[in-house]
């Protein structure tokens, strides 16, 4: 941390100063420059917060110098992790691809869509019970009635299931039937839930709120992993801004930062980040392209018929070729589906 | 719903449009332009998503034509609704002001800014027991042990407490203890939590997401109008933009409109939109002379010294000279306080 | 300037920024903490752009402490300066209210604006004749065939008038008949523009970009300053975020931290911020609230009619009634109109 | 154009907006609800503003159908069109690639650099003689005096170069000896230089504006295509939001929305969407796979020494190898270097 004092601060202040940081558990280091005197923060153990020192008078600002994280960032394991959804290890040389419906709607609907994907070459199958819809009025999801079906479309496929948790009651149930747990976008910082995913020890998908800096986002994986649950993979879908050509803005960058920032393996959604069929292949090929571990792609039998986001889901056929763009990219940069 | 075809459709694509227009209820009615067709949808029950028919090929795109929330607009009640904090009415012609220390630190802390609070004219009083913090590392909140201070506060007071849930399960104990339960803006779209404010009968303050448009955050308060709890109050507390100076973006706007837009009572939160005490009083004069109908105000008598947001929370002197502020400019508005 | 090393720096990369440093004509003065070497810079005349250090491979990262305007600083002048449009002083204690329509449109509807907003009670008038069209095919305003019109509304009204050039040699034109330059929005950064409106010495009038930062805009500011005018007044106008209801966020923080950033007037124009209106009165109401020298609003006998802009054009009579509203608010915090 | 009626809308309103629709040249047509009546607009030359009946008591809303673009529009080259740049056709089967210094500092500096990017594969020259700094302190650029530079680069590499023109009269100096002439970012919507490019005739290379919707991007397009001048490249460069790990957020997405909506070839600028070298390759990379037709990219001998954008040049041999990187991404989906 770095304290800049304001303009007509005095001895008395910068001692104060020197005071409170020496309080906490740092040692002080004074710069005195012809206008301004700033104080370096050295030493300590517990993290301080900017505010603490934004809040004297005599101080003008407070700087950061070290991220936040600890647990989340590259540092502690510079080769970067891998998390493992069956056999299938994402973060590795593979490029993991996780398809399947938005919401599942019957037996029949996912089991149609589950097959269809791992025929065109899915690693993982993908499709919500418990839906966040910003409208009450909204299908909330089958519920409770679809985790049975959940492990029945694992059975009958291979495929490991990722499917989202809306609250930490919710987790150990989820827990129990998916390979996954999503922690969805909205609920970023839902802090009890990332508790709760967090003491599961289960591997969690852990979506970018729209809303989010990068640095927020390797908080909450932070939650998690505090709590125990090493198996954090992380996933872009797309940020908020005031384009409205698309429903989101894919932050593309983010998958290079994180790349350096961390060692959390990432993956990114086309389908929510564009909300529109016809820009999710152009995205997923740009993901992979830039470094991403993997994809997560909505795929319906019949879009037309969804009863969330159709708009972006992908037929079978369309996904299939998707598959195949995304192997000629990963190829192109050394990787392999 | 507007739907606009493409150019290159043909009568039969329009055929199909209008025979799922019809399958949901809805009839269709045609402008046949020189260039395009547009299907406009009328009568029928159910709401309709836009993607449901965007999801189509012939259709380049659908435009809703109403908002979607139903029980938070105006229309419902054209006058305004009110919500009682014991005594005091939100939403009436006094402007109602609650303060008090971002976090219940401990019993000292939480009563010596209550009684200041009360003095310098606070209608209600706040402190988190609960606190969401974006590190795991902070200062999370006393927990269930702040919730007798929050009981004894009242009692010895007077002052009605507001306090946030962030799960569902905290809602009854906190419903126990305060009189109104806060949602706090990270948690404006955790549905299983709105549900469960809404189910609790409660006074509710709901905040809004700092990436929330205004009509996604009616459709959180129509959720827990929906739950059949009708004592919602809704705070503006910033959105998130690329400005730096400040913690926020106070969308002073949104008060007129959420005004003509909703019957609900609404609050401006002027220390979490600003993120510093210096911009604190400016920004609370704007929202009562822009019609905002209540503040609610960071104080602690340390600010230097609070466990967190202490860089936003003002003196009580300072505090009781903002009251006054108020006060002045309610006068110049036909108001009260 | 603190330049933040990598954690991997070793000796040679020290002395190696030290070097830098010294080039540059500062000192460096070194904090050697556990983890890092923080390198500050002090002394120095020229200023250092960040990126000169972010550059060198051994630096993690380099901070300025420093604002980089000083022209436009509030050390320059901490009482604050005004600007004279005429008699009437922006800046001072009293409220300046710039009113009139969007563009000139004919002789008649100008006149019969001016004569309108003057008996309500406006300080100067606001006429576009060049008017920024983000469409080739919409009118583009009267161009120079408008600039007669401009000296004969002052002659009749008395009201200096306030309007926009688009580049640099529409500069002395508009300079010759018009009391006020403004530089609009879409133009803060068109650094041509700036240093001729610098160099012409007349009252400038500009207007915060609609993706700028408070810093840059001062940044556009000191570009004027700089050129030799020190007449220049900020205008805030809203910035672009992803709300919809409004045409642009009035960023209502923007004048409290202007207020204690720089010493130049501040107005705010809560047509174009709003862009309906409907909500043109409350938010002017609340800019004055928040500590604006004035006003700019947009007035139109006929807003049904208006050639641009209709939608946020006041009819005469919601103009005067804003200007009463507006004076009481003056009032409550002890200035007048 | 859709124009919905307020539900309080009586025979009269709605007489009264049918006259003014038919005023303008358009048949009105009437879809009555329930509820609301709705009117389509149809036929008609004139583009038409919305806000012509927004601006209208009893209209609730106004939703264009169209976009308003027409000579930028798909529509009008459904297979796309191709801007040559000397031999090299930019929008064809072979991606270009432009590189070379922020800025021209020197005659050294501008040669070593213009034959390093040369031999590692580019396709034409960048350099900025002209500079737009937000700082007024900041090196402006050699101006006029580079010019000679530029044509000496060229005939000694045969790299056509692209340079940035800030105003209107350095139009056709620039004209004079650039092969191509840049509107930045900044001046995207300086409608005056875009209307003296249009007459210039001469290749443009258009920059989205950091706050610009792709709408709006067209928009200005169409200025210069309205003009007369049909040589038009967009180039995608990054978009302003609340991320700051990376200088801007590169807009991947814009790509494929181009493309599908405009027949003008797109490239991406990975240097200034990232402001930082080592995200560029990953971004690049991203942008072919995603369908761009080039890159334009920041090299510089020694970035540490660059007068400007020094943080986000590479050296010519991390250029060499993102040429390398390109190659095999465009041999992945079918292009060429």
């Amino acid at each position: 941390m770095i304290i800049v004092m304001k303009k007509e601060a005095n001895a008395a202040d910068i001692a104060m100063v020197v005071a409170r940081v020496e309080k906490l558990g740092y040692q002080a280091h004074l710069s005195t420059g012809e206008e301004r005197t700033i104080i370096g923060l050295i030493g300590g153990q517990r993290p301080v917060d900017k505010t603490q020192f934004e809040v004297l008078e005599p101080v003008e600002k407070a700087m950061p110098v070290m991220h936040p994280y600890k647990l989340a960032s590259r540092d502690m394991h510079p080769n970067g992790t891998m998390v493992a959804l069956n056999g299938f290890k994402l973060g590795g040389e593979k490029i993991g691809i996780i398809a399947g419906p938005c919401a599942v709607e019957s037996r029949s609907q996912f089991l149609e869509t589950a097959y269809a994907v791992k025929e065109a070459g899915a690693t993982a199958l993908r499709g919500g019970i418990f839906k966040p819809r910003s409208s009450p009025y909204s299908f909330q999801g089958l519920g409770e009635e679809g985790l049975e079906l959940i492990s029945e479309a694992y059975e009958l496929t291979g495929l490991p299931v990722v499917t989202e948790a809306l609250s930490p009651e919710q987790v150990p149930l989820v827990a129990r039937h998916a390979a996954m747990i999503q922690v969805g976008a909205r609920n970023m910082q839902n802090f009890a839930l990332l508790q709760a995913v967090g003491q599961s020890g289960q591997p969690v998908l852990l979506k970018r709120g729209m809303m989010a800096t990068i640095e927020e986002w390797l908080m909450a994986a932070e939650y998690i992993l505090a709590n125990g649950n090493p198996h954090v993979v992380l996933c872009e879908r797309g940020i908020r801004t005031f384009e409205r050509a698309t429903r989101n803005s894919t932050d593309i960058s983010s998958i290079p930062v994180i790349k350096q920032a961390s060692h959390l393996p990432i993956i990114l959604d086309p389908s929510h980040s564009t909300g529109r069929h016809n820009y999710v292949a152009a995205v997923a090929r740009a993901g992979i392209a830039a470094g991403a571990d993997g994809l997560i792609i909505e795929v319906h039998p019949r879009p037309e018929e969804a009863l969330s986001d159709g708009a972006q889901s992908l037929k079978p056929e369309k996904f299939a070729r998707l598959v195949e763009e995304t192997r000629a990219i990963a190829a192109a940069i050394g990787r392999s589906l």
